[in-house]
């Protein structure tokens, strides 16, 4: 099948429509720790354009007064000893507790009131409490960018929906470490999950919702 | 990168280790329902020899006494007005209780006491116990087959192994649309989320399981 | 310590605060389904006064056009033979899907867009995609009535919080078989998950909120 | 009601049956924190025996080589702006992230391996991927102790019990500020979610188990 082919597929099985923009949102940034956006470990890969895109757009939610929320995936002894997931990803039981590579990348300038969430999987918001954390905040909508793409984003992208928000994810915003993957899943996404859109488009977006009480 | 190089990165990041076989395991079958598997439905494909292939495994899963969950997403009225995911994916909302397109495909031989898990999103593990009926039967392993590999069975295989379980999917037993984002969604999971194996290895790893007792 | 002293030391440790009351609102109605309505049955008792408040409660509710839930406590045989608390309350395993004991209460005018959340355990919440739910219908509050006070409504107003809702129990709209526990559950519910109130306030709230959009 | 009819109606209702004891199990270690057990603090009270009865609890699960978990409630600032939960329960905001408040007692002797789970809610399970890590570790069975048991305890139990587990609550090694919740509280355990036991039975059941593979 061509691609051509494969989108007409999905148009006919009722995938790929686009949403409405929601009135209330929050900016969920994955994974942007040390450990993915550090090139010194083996676990990340060189991520600045997107690093910086997402300071672009969490610049412009903070002028807005609009929750923004990071994850860090970051595990104890105990827990490398245990969880099934790191039989199968080894390379993160490097993610420890207390280390530089579950710290967020200070080029985001992440602010003390601004949550962030100890997480010990791929989505943001299993074995955690974003999604009550999100419906507490009355949301409607999250916007998802950090890394990876074909990993953690995608998860959360799921999580997200599957929770009772719409999802739209910039396209410079996420990262991953090899481009197949990274396209593969934007694909998936913007089918089945969220709107996959441009940075000029979210930064449009977050200037026309209203300031957001504190 | 070619595809070689791409997984010369995933290997050293720590990705794609092989899993020791582990000793109890269930069989979770996501949505072979003829709503995807009788190409009458435009949400469906031909999916005749996967359901043959997970037919066979679950006949040899049967003779061992080894639990067998399916999973059907279906809907009343209610959720369709108000659930986010029936926005981006809205020819799931044909997928209502009390309709044909819910039922598990007979060509299954579904049997009474084989649990049927009703879902209202991609993976069998949201909104569901599923977690917590694996975690009663003591399984350390779950063999996931079913449609489609780039949604619901992704998203499973995910929650599976953040659930705790290590991951098996049988590469002749899982379906989809399209062959792209098929062939994208194995080497996803087979590099992060569980061990993507061939449909006679599978077949000799139930048959020399002990037999569970009623 | 005499009860004035058990509130002195409770208000000291931060509990019992009253709650300001939120603008969108769901109502939840627990399991008022015949195995616990209808004496007729083991697991249930005459509950007709709690019936017919709550069905004065929704009256005003769809009134106003606000979004009713109702939860159904149902098994298959396969869940009978493998869930941990039916090895607890064993009384549950009645419970089964298809009989009569599983409908909602006949008085409650059920509607066919009222949802009906299907779950296994205690809580409305576990196992069930009914925070998904409330979080897309962007509510703040949630009023929780039903069978027993005890149990599931208990339970339920513990997940419901923890969710990220406010809880709202009005008195005369929830259950039990025994008047010792009843108290002693709305006594910790008042004191740590929601304001339990009186039916009055309950349908003066509901009165005044806005007419909700459809 | 008579105490006695009490329990008649929960015996016909097929509630409060015996557990058989299970092969594998974990001690959950709730909220043994300062900020519960130190006096010096509003939120907490004199704890000193059940801390010490589960001290010697524990002492028998290292020496069969058990797991043991913890557990504390520790908050962001963001999250104190935000939680539902703390808008009712407001004393439970002092539980800084940092502070002593959230440090589990020393008298426990925690291990290094001995994962804390972090929460902000009640239930152990609610918003932690506690459930996943018990079922990666196959146990049948929770030991839950810690306090208090009107609140934090019994929110664990009944999350124990629908996560699959079967529970045991030894009477000495759980605190509450006030014996009226206490008692009410491990009455609707034991007759729902678990069976509440004494500290020498516990004691004898752990040291019949088989010792723990590392």
């Amino acid at each position: 099948m061509s691609s051509a082919q494969v989108r007409q597929v999905y148009t006919t099985a009722g995938f790929g429509a686009r949403l409405e923009r929601g009135k209330r949102l929050a900016i969920v940034v994955v994974d942007f720790t040390y450990g993915f956006t550090d090139p010194v470990y083996p676990t990340a890969s060189d991520m600045t354009s997107q690093v910086e895109a997402t300071r672009t757009l969490l610049d412009m939610a903070r002028s807005r007064n609009l929750p923004v929320i990071f994850t860090t995936i970051a595990y104890e002894k105990g827990h490398v000893k245990t969880l099934a997931w790191l039989r199968k990803a080894t390379g993160m039981a490097s993610l420890l507790l207390g280390t530089r590579l579950v710290e967020i990348d200070g080029r985001l300038g992440r602010r003390e009131d601004e949550v962030l969430v100890v997480k010990h999987g791929a989505s943001a918001f299993f074995g955690t409490d974003l999604a009550s954390h999100l419906a507490a905040l009355h949301v409607d909508t999250v916007v998802i960018t950090g890394a990876t793409t074909s990993g953690c984003v995608r998860a959360s992208a799921v999580d997200a929906v599957q929770s009772g928000f719409d999802v739209l994810v910039p396209r410079e915003c996420v990262a991953d470490r090899a481009s197949v993957p990274h396209d593969a899943n934007l694909f998936d996404i913007d089918q089945k999950y969220g709107d996959v859109i441009g940075l000029d488009d979210a930064l449009d977006y977050l200037a026309g919702v209203a300031i957001r009480q504190a």
